[in-house]
């Protein structure tokens, strides 16, 4: 099948590598906003105009969209869902189904199949809580982040005066998750959940101390979180912060038994390096089945949660059954 | 949607509350070999002869079946999946094909849907290694079972002549566990991943040396592997080991990066009080999809591989998509 990255940020760099090294695919070309000529891909694959795109209408199979969710995908997935299959990584859970609905009319009107929300979370986390839900409908599901980089709040800090570059990591309260693993089923305030710890390079001559204060501060971000900011030199943030790693875990504790006597917990756990090279990992298996699906006959917007596993895999359904069931 | 459960051991009685916890299910009997008015169910479901099922065709949406994979299940399945929807655990890894084969003609035949090897090894287990392996296929994967019962193992001790009663303990080995979360790709041989612990009753004047000595020479049960024997009473057995927990985790590690720099780890871990009722959860949810899919055309015999997620769900697409994603 032939594919197409529009994007070549992190994601767009770390589907490039993704789809490379996928025997049953090949890969088209990364279509970018920026000058083509300024990019020198890792692979080699050759880097197009985002407008000549629809040029390329007939020779993509699936187009992976490897832009931001906040300014990029609301309307970058609908603009291309008409003429292309593609897959998105739209992470704002609460307009979700809004994207979900503008995204489905558009794929419909053109005939084409678009699978939103895919990647870590949501992606395989959304998944560990449908699966867990569904087996065990009274349990509670729980949803740990970290230890990670959140380039959301990494952003936020760096928007504060003073401040040249700031890397946030969130980390999850181990008892926090111990109490969940016990099937205590606590109910826990954010700052019970995640700490929130800040590495932070300020300009010459900045306020460090209203700086912190700032950052603590800032609502939604910081202030309902136990927060630590560390002021460090711009190379000891690039020698020791330079990389983007993320993970986390999904835990659900329910009970069976005609008197819910008996606990039965599931965890699902990532440990990543990389978050977007795992997110492109993720993208790639679903592009794969967004092809397949589409030639069975499948339009409209779906999510992972509409994806029979058996899609994703290169194995025929034989070896499937024979190395994985 | 109506459901028939066959076969009342510890299986049959977990699925009797898990389908009888579902809204959007009516529990019609519970069908068994044995003489009906021999049994007291634990929900007051009504009790009928096997032999009757077949006069139930037409009231009964989805059969589980609930016996043994090493004797039922082979003939059992096969046998119904002609005249009912049906669901079934069979668990001998090296005759999945064949079961399928043999299944998905009988229900062809009988213009019926079938799902074989539900429950979580097979089952959960399998598909976090098909979901890890599609997404990190150059990765490996490990599955550790344990700390649980293993009704196998302690069914062989109790061959022993000799030998009351015994129950036996698959443990993981953590270190081993611990090498496959840092991503190290270790090869093991079966002692250094599992070891095994037995608790014996004696009969009275029995040889417990050589009992002991009979146990930990069993070639393929415990040769193979460090294992423990310790002698209690029964009434110790039935007080300190009378629960039927197990769980295990399904670690996959795999890298990614142009030069492969970057480690992913993906764990799925069950940890469940009752392997029998949460193994009959499972099943129940998956009847749900088995329903869904044969009232959509689907025909002939699947795997858990085979199931949208979204079809366990009793959520509406919608609220899924809230909630979950």
């Amino acid at each position: 099948m032939k594919i197409a990255i529009l994007g070549y940020g992190n994601l767009g760099k770390g589907a490039e590598i993704s789809v490379t090294n996928a025997p049953d695919m090949e890969l088209v070309g990364i279509f970018t906003q920026r000058d083509p000529a300024s990019i020198t891909t890792i692979t080699g694959a050759p880097v197009y105009k985002a407008i000549d795109l629809i040029n390329y209408r007939d020779k993509v199979d699936v187009l992976l969209l490897c832009g931001g969710s906040a300014t990029d995908l609301p309307h970058v997935t609908p603009q291309y869902a008409g003429s292309f299959n593609v897959v998105d990584t739209f992470d704002n859970h609460n307009h979700i189904n809004e994207h979900f609905n503008i995204v489905h009319s558009a794929a419909l009107a053109g005939g084409h199949l678009a699978l939103i929300s895919t990647g870590w979370d949501p992606g395989m986390f959304s998944l560990a809580r449908l699966y867990s839900a569904s087996i065990l409908p009274s349990g509670k599901v729980y949803t740990f982040w970290g230890k990670g980089v959140s380039q959301g709040h990494s952003d936020a800090i760096r928007r504060i005066p003073g401040v040249k570059d700031a890397r946030q990591y969130t980390i999850p309260i181990e008892n926090a998750m111990e109490a969940v693993r016990k099937g205590e089923n606590p109910s826990f305030t954010a700052r019970q959940k995640h700490l929130r710890q800040c590495y932070v390079v300020a300009e010459d001559g900045a306020d460090k101390a209203a700086i912190t204060e700032q950052i603590k501060t800032m609502p939604d971000y910081f202030e309902p979180y136990d927060t630590t900011v560390e002021f460090v030199t711009e190379e000891e943030l690039l020698r020791d912060h330079g990389e983007l790693p993320h993970g986390g875990a999904v835990i659900h504790s329910g009970t069976t038994g005609q008197k819910d006597e008996h606990k039965e917990t599931i965890e699902y756990k990532l440990t990543l390096d990389s978050n977007p090279e795992f997110t492109a990992s993720v993208m790639t298996a679903f592009a794969r089945a967004v092809f397949r699906m589409y030639q069975r006959g499948s339009r409209g917007c779906i999510s992972v949660f509409d994806v029979a596993p058996a899609d994703l895999s290169l194995m025929s359904p034989e070896e499937m059954r024979k190395n994985l069931l």
